[in-house]
């Protein structure tokens, strides 16, 4: 069984009544009714449990963690940041949704600055399968409509995909990268960029499923952990 | 100095008063004239003439080729496909415009398909920058906004490409990766969407500036010949 | 449950005793018995059979189609290498294996000559895992020993992979990208190096086991056929 | 003309008489004569200077940065790091060379460990060219041999390389990674593994065009800066 962590920053839906109408929840909770079919072990995480809720132990039993967040990337703990990119190193998975790109971990694991172009707008977006071959679409049609989200365009400064799976057109002009795979020691990462709080985007089946697949996706692999220092030769070295 | 061919079907423009008009001097004319100022060799080449105008003589000595074709794919002879692609693993960059993505050559070099979604409807085109390191993007801005085009849209068939370069905007819904790279044995391929026939594309500034620099990156490395075949061994060997 | 077809030239085995001697069921039946914990529905099929075994029938019920061919390369049937073409663009994995590198097929699929360095020597092959977040690797340590293997080596003549897994080391100086992926339409494929007939290596358990997880990650992901052709545009169109 | 900065750390040149012997000039007189033939406008600056040499001025006036450092990365000023990768990011060309893949910076552009194996053997290393297509190899062979280096060994903590151009071989059984691209904002890193201090590969003149090849592969590309942030739709929004 895999075991997910579900972090919310959990601000907007408790301080702006309009978002608390949408995700009564928190985008927490609606993530993780949307992926229970799936059979997975979850339990959810917030900015205010002591430690944002990802203690060594947490960490430490989460075969991949989900993240969300935004308007407290300036405040996230920075020895955190360093615990969660060690347990990605060490082969957790990582699933960076929406304006998660920006925050803090998500920088220090790319090595670029993440940022875009963006506008609130109402806006229809429309992702793109470019990837019909990849696990992370099983059940996907060639597209989702979203009738309503936040612009987010090009150029997206991060590093090349390892695969592109998404790209979304927008109604004002627009394409972007929308999902995109990493791979950083032995973990690896998803980020997928629909989901800004003032649309229902995480009750979208479609967004649910694809937030599922990829778990199952980023689930770590089971080998003994790699090493890495000084090491002896074959015997056959002979000068 | 790089030595370039620039094939053209040249059919339309001559059987369509309406291409006629737009490409007085073909296609092949209207990028002869648009890279010009680049300092290429410049040679062109069309169907009707013997061997496609692409002969073994011409081919050897062509560093780039830039391919148009649509009509008249399917009566290409087979054995000028085999040649070019020789010339292509050996070293020669390709340039590949709009519909040769059909053409036998794309898709011999490819392995899939290359099929896609179309439309023509007169409707906008913006080709975003995804990679704004690459030198087939110097002196380009964010976006080349085209007026009106045909619509290629995704899934794209193609395999996954070493570099993207462009992705596409449609007015009507739709994006497209617009401009990918290719290497294939020691040659360097260029795939480049926009061109339809109908549209005054190949006289826009940016567009021939982008197929200058596709030029200038994809003209041979120069070094001796790769090998392949039975090989010794180091003296080192010794079970 | 994944339904796999394990396709073997079954030539060698047959016309040399000493390779009779160490796959006295044939590389399919080794491979077969090699995966068989896996729980997959296995079935074989060999060159001598009516159109090699590989009827639209047996290929409609395949998954996952694993290749091993070598004295026979020329002689198998031009259209039953489009047959399984199409079914990998179709979405159906395919597993390449060693001298099937050189096969029509594969060729094909790639678009280049998949020329390489080789030499028969008896000598060591130590297989590094250069990705160790990737699921081809489950359960595989640092490196897998071959005591004795034919060499291949660099360059070897194919396309860039969309991921590499292995890089092997020869004793005699070569070294070799011996597991890489690619996908072309909607199908996966695996090549991985080892397997000359000569020595033992189908029965290595880590051998089979990398090929068994290569089928998992190989088999198809469920999802409506991609659509191709001419597109109606979204409403929003309207120039 | 593209100008060069040569960063060295300089310390083992000046404390170890056996290296002041294969460097009298540091290692990087040896590269600023090694490539000097390409006539590139080439300053250096070491550890010792102020700001290490590297200052705001310095590094606006650099196109390339070529990098060697080891026993000094842990006092390397953070700051300094941050002004570095600022400037990659901006569009400078950046060359780490050896055991500069263990240097805050590195780290700090690939987001992993960038931990290996090693061993110093004094053992043969053959760099096979797996990218003959890559400018980066211009003029280079099928492999470059080097008499004696360091050991460097999978797993290398990487991301997945942009581009990979060498494999190495070493004789006590070990492959490596040794040529390998990435882009990060504007900017195109490459990094190249040998040059141990204690051998006299920068004198080799393989190593040195490798490394001039990789200066003019980085140089930044002409264009106006990337803009990101807040963005007005086409007028073709309506909703």
């Amino acid at each position: 069984m895999i075991h997910v962590t579900i972090w919310n920053e959990y601000e907007r839906e408790r301080s702006r009544p309009d978002v608390a109408k949408i995700y009564p929840e928190g985008i927490h909770g609606a993530i993780a009714a949307g992926i229970h079919q799936d059979g997975f072990a979850i339990r959810t995480a917030t900015f205010d449990e002591p430690e944002h809720g990802l203690t060594q132990e947490v960490l430490q039993n989460t075969d991949v963690l989900i993240y969300w967040g935004h308007a407290l990337h300036h405040k996230f703990r920075d020895d955190i940041v360093e615990r969660i990119c060690s347990r990605v190193h060490q082969g957790m998975g990582l699933i960076v949704l929406h304006s998660g790109h920006h925050s803090k971990l998500f920088r220090k694991l790319m090595g670029t600055s993440c940022d875009l172009l963006w506008r609130e707008a109402d806006e229809k977006e429309r992702l793109w399968v470019v990837d019909p071959s990849h696990p992370i679409v099983e059940g996907i049609g060639p597209y989702i409509d979203l009738p309503e989200e936040e612009m987010y365009g090009e150029h997206f400064d991060i590093p090349v995909p390892d695969e592109l799976i998404f790209v979304s057109w927008f109604a004002g002009g627009e394409v972007f990268r929308s999902g995109c795979t990493y791979r950083r020691g032995q973990g690896r990462i998803f980020y997928f960029r629909p989901g800004h709080e003032s649309y229902p985007t995480y009750h979208h089946p479609d967004i649910c499923r694809v937030i599922g697949n990829a778990v199952k996706w980023a689930a770590p692999v089971k080998r003994a952990p790699t090493y890495y220092g000084h090491h002896e030769p074959l015997e056959i070295l002979a000068k």
